[in-house]
């Protein structure tokens, strides 16, 4: 009867030309200390999910495209320092940044992705050229990087992305590496996933759009690369099921191809969105111990946002433009 | 009747400590002129197919397990110049050869991939190290080879890659690209997709393993990385559903997940692997112009082998010990 309530809704809100409209969003999955959260950061979470929200339902609500407000959306967190994604990435174990993203259009299933580039200020904005101005879906390392300066996307300074935040938390690694390495492996892990950004739009011509962009795990080494690149466990999204991007151990997002199995419980199953992004994160993962979450939305404008973390901060605008923000439980 | 009968004659080859083993491998789908083909270069497909096929199922029929018998089955391809993996990679635009694998255990969904490595003999090998001396499953460009040499891996010159034949190839297609830039980006990726090599092997004990392996695309850039490393678009395997290795036009693979998308099929919509990989293949791909072909193993040992392009090379021991090696239809 809800369900029926919220359809009808919807149809409502509809014109002749112009259908519901989504946003969701994230800022990563995975333990954070209520206690220890200063009131300053915690606010600062908020504020920028709230300004990346805002963005990316001002294009929505002007018509724009889903993939056009999940660029912008995502670009306002790779901005704020407060993410493990572009300005505030974390550092590697060679004191460098690297960073993955990755972007797919629901209409088309057209995707793109850059893993390991240093010198890209948005690279949610080098994916969507990977997307658009390449036959191809992924291109990594020093390589994404030529392309993304050949296409016109902004290079900078890999001391950009230097900021002392995250550079504390490099040497505190280093010193902790020094006295336990195996144990520490694992903790720091699980810390660094509260960061990864994501959003997932639905425009007004029914078109889904998911994108993911990370910094990556503290420490990291050997040019290791996440879920967030790769289209199929980070970022997936097919009109005809849902677009969904993740956060989480990104190892056990890869094994499980998540963002694609949601998008195939749905197709195959008859699953609704809630039900598969539910049986995923909360059995699937749970009892492979993957720790994360994800965020989707379905072709009717229904959201999820499930987590089998402490916490993951995120939030989304319904079609009556109100603004939800989260960060616990 | 015929299923009946196979599964019959199955459980009748079993002993009580012993499942049924089977092998499948893949040199590469694509187009590939039959008149044009040389008597000695087919003779070579068949022989280094044959090779492989054996060194995989000698392992099985000794009581190895899956993944042995996919690594050593997938070196012997490599090692072969014949293919486009290994030793026979095709050159990139900058006269490089860059190769990707990747490797996955069924039993319990552990998987590893390299990208872009250029100075690791075996590339397979490499893939398997990152799933079992790591906590990561896709490593990249010199990271992965750093990796490789700190886990004993062998590492060569990047001029062991060099082969007249492949060098001969990327100077045609320089010229070529001089004369037409648009035209020949097509029909390079499609000539070129003859060469990537893959295995899939299901051993005594009912684990089903999966690998792919490939130098990727003849004038390649920008570190390009294609579905080859990437779990659940080149290779997928889960004892529950089947092991599954992938070749064709990769950005195809990674926006439909080929390898987990057949996966998802047997298990959500209780197809037949049978089922799942004619639909994907000639359905799916087909319909979106992607062009290629899989192999794979379902959990009771029933192999396919299906591809949408005039080729495919490939083979499979069945449980009687016969080997059937084919490259046309």
């Amino acid at each position: 009867m809800k369900a029926i309530t919220a359809t009808l809704l919807m149809f409502v809100a509809m014109s002749a030309q112009s259908g519901p409209i989504a946003i969701v969003i994230h800022g990563g999955a995975g333990r954070i200390d209520r206690v220890t959260l200063s009131q300053e950061r915690e606010r600062l979470y908020h504020a920028t999910l709230e300004q990346a929200l805002r963005t990316g339902y001002d294009i929505l609500r002007q018509g724009g495209s889903a993939l056009d407000a999940v660029e912008e959306a995502i670009v306002v967190m790779e901005d704020a320092p407060v993410f493990n994604a572009g300005k505030g990435a974390v550092f590697t174990a060679e004191g460098k940044n690297e960073l993955d993203a990755s972007i797919m259009d629901g209409k088309n299933l057209q995707a793109g992705g850059v893993g390991g580039v240093a010198s890209v200020k948005n690279p949610i904005r080098a994916a969507r050229a990977v997307m658009e101005k390449s036959p191809h879906v992924l291109f990594t390392n020093r390589g994404a990087e030529e392309f993304a300066a050949e296409n016109g996307i902004e290079i900078v300074d890999p001391k950009y992305f230097f900021t002392e935040r995250r550079w504390n938390q490099i040497q505190k690694w280093r010193k902790e590496q020094e006295a336990k390495p195996q144990a520490n492996a694992k903790r720091n892990q699980h810390s660094d996933y509260f960061g990864t950004v994501g959003c997932v739009t639905l425009d007004t011509k029914g078109n889904l759009a998911a994108g993911t962009s990370t910094g990556g795990m503290t420490g990291k080494r050997f040019g290791r690369i996440g879920d967030s690149p790769i289209i199929g466990a980070g970022t997936y999204a097919d009109n005809r099921t849902a677009g969904i991007s993740c956060t989480g151990h990104g190892e056990y997002f890869i094994r499980h191809a998540v963002a694609h199995d949601i998008s195939a419980r749905m197709a195959y199953k008859n699953n609704s969105l809630a039900e598969a992004a539910h049986d995923v994160v909360h059995t699937v993962l749970k009892k492979a111990d993957g720790s994360g979450g994800i965020i989707g939305i379905d072709a009717l404008g229904n959201v999820v946002m499930e987590f089998n973390t402490p916490a993951m901060s995120r939030g989304f605008i319904e079609g009556n433009g109100k603004i939800k923000t989260a960060i616990f439980k």
